[in-house]
């Protein structure tokens, strides 16, 4: 565990359908959370099609710019699933049918091995697997690379399986002010603390719901005295200010929060 | 509008809150039908940190690599709304205050211009306004890329105003079968099917929710022709394998399906 080293994390979100706008993605946040308790900041999420050119390229690119890579999606059992392929293809490995994927798969098998079945026992040569508590089929790391599954119960019950083999630095903590008040109105204070904490990194959020708007303020550093010295620091301000800030989140609904 | 050119987009999501995992974002399906209806085909999304350098290397890359770019996030009032400065200092143009853009912004106002809001007049040398019919605060077009609100409703008014100013193609259509049986029994029909139509896309998204599960097929193409054609024969073939293919999509709930 690094104490100061930051280490950082790159999804890929694999799959024609959340680009066309039929599914909504249900991993990214559930991925961010995860994998901030295990002190890895998730610093980027690429959503890309079920093309190859485009996953071979985009698994070489970021395996080299990021600590970590994860995808999500394409290791099922038609044919528009090319995810093992294209990341044994970007680590120019080849692809074998692996006895233990199959075991694996077999013991929760209800029906027949098909073809498809047998699809998604194959691995890249080199990878170790990642069980798959709920159905089976595994996914696996090849180098700093993890390939999940889509499904989110799926995706949710693998990181359980790999949940401490990451090398990680420390989590970030965060906390969160909130107050009724535009934006605007409060813009000049949150400049004025975050240049006196640069090491902690103050966010403002807006929101409205019918007759209430305001901003939720949320603080994040790994560091909790200096994350709890910033959040008090712009308590007293805004009090300062005129305005009556209250901890934690003010949460109207989701929708409204972007 | 050309028939056969694909024309293509990349949205940039802009914000820490995303890759926290605090919020999870809700214009990526919405912009990815609202282009899809101007014939334009969402190819990518990103979703990067509120990082000046990340941000102005990305706006750089995908300006070049797509048609068109859209941003959301990061154009409100305080200081960690940087997307403005960051796509200026990409195309390498100054930020002026924008007298047009005040005025939109005065007449919506209520309260005190402050700094805050004063802010969020600059705009880019050489950029078009992109209306703001819900808060005023206007975003801009600058070259190819598009920079939008987070906040789902205003954003969805924005693109609203720039309906029918982008060059796009042909959009897609789609069909729908879906099929109760596990998506690996199916599997080889599919390809077969596919491997008839290759310019139709045929997804396959398996869902299961209590005692059901199967899969939604999804076919894609700007030919409605060959679609209708492809959907009938992939129809015709699994009523020969044995399964009792349904029209349209089945969807026990959304979060199954992904």
């Amino acid at each position: 565990m690094s104490e100061s080293r930051r280490v950082t994390a790159c999804l890929l979100i694999i799959g024609d359908e959340i680009l066309s706008g039929r599914t909504r993605d249900a991993n990214l946040s559930y991925l961010a959370r995860w994998l901030n308790g295990e002190g890895v900041e998730l610093r980027e999420a690429r959503v890309i099609p079920d093309d190859r050119t485009v996953i071979v390229r985009t698994v070489n690119e970021v395996r080299r710019a990021f600590d970590y890579v994860f995808t999500t999606g394409g290791i099922g059992p038609t044919h528009d699933d090319i995810t093992t392929d294209c990341v044994a293809e970007a680590f120019g490995v080849p692809i074998h049918f692996n006895a233990e994927a199959e075991r694996e798969l077999m013991a929760r098998l209800i029906g027949p091995m098909t073809e498809g079945r047998r699809r998604m026992t194959r691995i890249p040569e080199g990878a170790t697997l990642i069980r798959n508590p709920v159905s089976g089929a595994p996914g696996f790391r090849l180098g700093n690379v993890h390939v999940l599954a889509g499904i989110p119960a799926v995706m949710q019950a693998m990181l359980e399986t790999i949940r401490g083999t990451l090398e990680g630095g420390r989590p970030v903590q965060s906390a969160t002010l909130h107050v009724f008040a535009g934006e605007s109105r409060i813009a000049a204070t949150l400049l004025e603390v975050q240049e006196r904490y640069p090491d902690v990194s103050i966010g403002s959020y807006p929101f409205g719901h019918q007759d209430r708007y305001g901003a939720n303020l949320v603080l994040r550093s790994p560091d909790g005295a200096r994350l709890a010295a910033a959040t008090e620091e712009l308590r007293q301000a805004l009090i300062r200010d005129g305005f009556e800030p209250g901890i934690g989140e003010a949460t109207p609904t989701p929708e409204d929060i972007v």
